[in-house]
């Protein structure tokens, strides 16, 4: 064997023997969106995702979200067939009073979550070992676990990579029951929450989706000329949907959530509020 | 046998024959989202409803787009075990020049679409049938199918019903490659395209989204405090990522963009504009 295949080959094995090494003492997180409420949400990478932990942070929310928690737990079981894996059931913190300081009390709500991460991540995951949290609809919106884990990789404190997996959100999931477009023609969207609406409909947009609104704030919304797409549990087997001009269904709306929220326990809904092209 | 049981025995033979009688004669429709990019994007939901079809229309753009038609193709191969179907390739309309009103130009594209719908609806499908449209991303986000489909639906002249399959954007693939949070917290997002973004940074978001930018309008926004995370071909091997303050990056991105197109012939690009937290 001439010498400088000898070489490559070594360098291959070592190469093999590093990343070994590597894998061997590196833990890893997989944040991986789980889709807003039906199974087959689930994509083909999220699916390969979670054929790879060997540990999932279950939290749980109180006895509202346990149907949330049931969801990720029938989830695990149908689509892990690859391995052998740990469930690991933690209290999820719950916010504070926010004394009119919506912010402050977010940053404390995900300071607190950092610490359960961090206790999980140390305790709870040895090291080679992979570690998944499951989220509700796609991990980018209006949810904190990238932000928390980020925080814990850029305290520098635990060793670990992590990756994001998309997942189908509320917001899609809802435009594709009412086969209906987000935006007009060439035309900006906007994402926001009760809060957000709540100052009224923003005048450089014409389409606006509101996701946890626990006040019907559309009700402040100008009616005139304005469509609602609503939905509640949207994708699963308690869906609702309504929709029409905003100033016909408002009241419909209000009643079916209010009856729903209170048959549940609990809601999940989401809206979409489009102007009427001129 | 009393009475009672024996009509509903019978009403069962009829509502069952009756179904028989609307699946034979009705045609089906299913807009398929995709995903952007990695055909690992695909939901179990799209699996499904691949495996439903009976005919895939797939819509050339010409050459610069020869490698998205590829994508669908490779999707339909690896994903339908299930069954016999057939392709039907069709040109699509190209969009004429704008002069001046874009959205004018679009509903003229719109409706050349529809037209070719039409004739593939009508000509290539038979009754009973099952036809799927592969939408790139999401359908639900700057993307006509819908739109177009309804329009026929409304129009009356052809008996079909259409469901719509959500798919992975290319902005939450962005997210997650970049794996950062499109919002702020309890903050909107916008999603706007290049002429939103050229009228400058929306004065109530502090998160915006970009798609169909050709322009690098990027360029146009006020620098300080903005970070930027770009991302072409995002989840393709082709995939280019460039993140950081705007006004270190923008000068990259443009590089990099240029020659990427250079060397493609074409480029699909997507990015996100955070301004910094007081």
């Amino acid at each position: 064997m001439p010498r400088a295949d000898a070489m490559q080959l070594d360098c291959a094995f070592r190469y093999r023997r590093y990343g070994h090494f590597l894998e061997r003492f590196m833990k890893r997180i997989l944040i991986i969106g789980i889709g807003a409420g039906d199974p087959d949400y689930l994509t083909m990478q999220a699916v390969k995702a979670l054929n790879q932990a060997d540990v999932f942070f279950v939290m749980d929310k109180g006895e509202a979200k346990a149907k949330l928690v049931a969801l990720r737990l029938e989830i695990i079981e149908r689509y892990v067939t690859a391995r052998d894996y740990r469930i690991v059931e933690a209290t999820s913190p719950e916010r504070g009073p926010d004394n009119g300081n919506y912010l402050n009390a977010v940053e404390t709500l995900n300071r607190d979550k950092q610490q359960v991460f961090e206790r999980l991540i140390a305790d709870e995951l040895a090291d080679g070992e992979c570690g998944a949290f499951l989220v509700w609809g796609d991990p980018s919106l209006y949810d904190s676990t990238i932000r928390i884990v980020e925080a814990i990789a850029q305290g520098g404190q635990h060793a670990f990579d992590y990756e994001v997996i998309s997942g189908i959100s509320s917001v899609q999931a809802l435009a594709a029951k009412h086969r209906v477009a987000l935006n007009a023609i060439g035309r900006p969207v906007a994402i926001t929450n009760g809060r957000g609406i709540a100052e009224g409909f923003p005048s450089n947009a014409d389409s606006v989706v509101v996701m946890l609104d626990a006040q019907n704030a559309y009700r402040r919304v100008e009616h005139e000329d304005v469509d609602i797409y609503w939905g509640a549990y949207v994708g699963t087997e308690d869906e609702i949907l309504v929709a029409g001009k905003l100033a016909d269904v408002a009241g419909e709306i209000e009643r079916v959530r209010a009856e729903a929220r209170a048959r549940h326990g609990w809601i999940m809904d989401t809206y979409l509020l489009k102007r009427r092209g001129k």
